[in-house]
């Protein structure tokens, strides 16, 4: 190590983030770079020519994740920094993109540093993180997780293949399969992203450190009544089925408070009634359920509890109900070495700082599966993201760039700092 | 009068109702007969012979109103019985169509029956009362409430406005303002109508006289909050607006509780969530809201309870919420004189009967602002309407057309019963 302590270059960093924020960029100022799109395709190229100049060594695996790596000796197990170039359509300059090039910026101060590194150190870009082809793709690979059928089945919202597009860029789909990476070749998997949530903003408190990333399940829940006349009908002659919704909504409070802890969360995002007419009892009324813990258990107990309060309800208004499971996620905690680490050098850099939950999913819960992970969120300006609006300030970005570096150069060189 | 009672002939009767359901009917067993439509033109022709074919006058004013009269002598005060035979696409075969018939069938048996009148007779099918080009226009136009601005401003869903419609089969539209009747010209109207709801067939009662017709105001509310993403925002951080509305919807039974009659009725028919995706907290929610009575001072005192409790809630949540007065129309109560006669009827002929509120529009509601207005209903069974499946039990069809019969005879002859 030299003496002065290493810290990231804030300017060179700003340069990456405005440079690759005009690749893709729409005219409504949102960001194009799906996956595999023509602005993908050329933020690729551009962090590449990155990588390259900044002497790191260049790779791409059979997912087209890209990797940029310093002291490589293809034999010791890395410390990996990583998020994902691409975007949702119409989205921010940060989600992902952050992630990268403070990794890449980690890479370059510590390679200037010249500080002697018993671990190689590698910044990733993984593929396919926001959802074009199914989300999580590039970190699904390295963990292990596809199949053939599953890469065979991907297709976008207009029916493209991946394999079509990624043929279409020269790459063979199939080859993702050799993109997984043995369990021991990755001893710690870190990722900065933007919190995409309004907690650190509104707190004013520039780290959070990611304790663990929520779980979730997802119903599809149909109330049936009787369509009624509603001049006709009186009130206690119906069986209306929003009023059944509307009473299980207004339990969403109590069941939370009952049944959840202050990391749960429900979300009605979606209702439809039918027929429809203002002047019509809804004879049916379908809605969608998302509910969300770091827990498992307590997930578990929010679902029993969420289906009682329906078939209780159900029952009394002589309402039929059915459900579907649209999804379910088992929640995964960080590494608590880890967060123990990523709090310490917070503290040592006399940063405000706190421990919350991931409530969005992204590459770190796919790669925990596999290693050691540890996540920082970055403030997100009223909590906006997935919009060209989304933004964090330069100061805040740097904090957070300054706590992985220290956090993943202390393991990089192994000094101290145990992990279980 | 004749030695023996007067009374419908049922087994005629029921040939008209077939008849006529026989016209407009599409494959799918609804019945099309929307205001100048083929059916509605097939089923005009239909009942002009009929009117013709029983020797009563046919008379067609400027609204269409199609017209057959009994002992007409242009100058007395007339009994008027009438409904319409128009209907919603894909309508049920007594919606309007039995009142008409009743209307004729009544007149018929009269007739046969040679009792000499003291006021002549009409049964009138009036022209839109379904509102291809808006509802009630016949009974609006004979009231005198047209303008020549409502008539040129008239259009259906598709744009085909009156004006075309009806020139299309040789009317001219503007005649409709001659159609207006002196309000000493009319001295009782009197319509029976399907309930169109489940009252009378639960309590298992053949006859409902109707005390008034329900007024309603109509609402659509907008409430706006904050979309965020569902998994990154707090409960404690969300401005929900479909909480918003949950909360509300579910406060409608204690509202009407609180300031409502036994006669009110409050419904969430149509709702709009934006953006209205599962992961996201919706930040705007639309919804109408439909609330009746029978009593004016009730409904503006609804009115003011439903503006409190959204405005509450709205600061409370902090939610903005506006809202659109979409329709407005008073309450109108039947005349007293002839509920009596009505219930005296059923009473004399034995039948279980109750007085009940209307809570659909009808013409007669435009009627009893010219003249003394008593409507009869009889059973729907499970309450269907609009809806092919809409039917009453011949029984019941004939228990109804004897109360009007001789509710509308007594009235002719000028026997006892004395009106207000």
């Amino acid at each position: 190590m030299t003496d002065k302590p290493v810290s990231i270059n804030i300017d060179r960093l700003r340069r990456d983030v405005e440079a690759l924020a005009a690749i893709g960029r729409g005219p409504d100022q949102g960001i194009y770079r799906m996956a595999f799109s023509e602005g993908d395709l050329a933020g690729r190229r551009w962090l590449q020519s990155q990588i390259e100049a900044a002497h790191l060594d260049y790779f791409e695996d059979g997912a087209a994740n890209q990797h940029g790596r310093l002291a490589w000796d293809g034999q010791s197990p890395s410390i990996m920094i990583g998020s994902h170039l691409d975007t949702v359509p119409g989205g921010g300059p940060l989600d992902g993109a952050l992630g990268v090039l403070v990794g890449l910026e980690i890479l370059r101060s510590i390679q200037e540093s010249e500080t002697p590194l018993r671990h190689p150190m590698e910044v990733v870009n993984f593929t396919d993180e926001e959802g074009r082809f199914g989300g999580l793709f590039g970190s699904q690979a390295m963990a292990g997780q596809l199949t053939p059928a599953m890469i065979h089945e991907a297709r976008d919202l207009e029916g493209v293949s991946l394999t079509e597009a990624m043929a279409a860029w020269g790459m063979d789909a199939n080859a993702a399969l050799f993109a997984r990476r043995p369990r021991d070749a990755i001893k710690a998997y870190l990722e900065l992203h933007i919190e995409q949530g309004p907690v650190l903003d509104r707190g004013d408190i520039s780290i959070g450190v990611v304790e663990a990333i929520t779980g979730l399940f997802k119903w599809e829940v149909t109330l049936k009544g009787q369509t009624n006349h509603a001049g006709t009908t009186p009130m206690h002659m119906r069986q209306d089925s929003f009023q059944g919704l509307a009473e299980f909504a207004f339990a969403i409070d109590r069941i939370l408070e009952e049944h959840g802890s202050p990391h749960s969360r429900a979300t009605i995002g979606r209702v439809e009634l039918s027929p429809g007419a203002a002047n019509t009892v809804p004879g049916s009324t379908a809605f969608s359920l998302d509910v969300r813990d770091t827990d498992a258990d307590v997930l578990s107990n929010l679902s029993d509890a969420f289906r009682r309060t329906l078939s209780a309800l159900a029952r009394r208004r002589q309402l039929m109900f059915e459900f579907e499971v649209l999804s379910e996620i088992t929640p995964q905690r960080c590494d608590a070495g880890l967060v123990q680490l990523l709090s310490d050098k917070a503290r040592a850099l006399d940063l405000k700082h706190m421990c919350l939950p991931s409530g969005a999913a992204h590459d770190a819960q796919i790669m925990a599966s596999m290693t050691r992970t540890g996540m920082v969120f970055v403030p997100s300006i009223e909590g906006r993201s997935h919009s060209a609006a989304e933004w964090t300030n330069w100061e805040d970005i740097e904090r957070g760039a300054n706590v992985l570096l220290q956090a993943s150069l202390s393991l990089a060189v192994g000094t101290g700092e145990t992990l279980r």
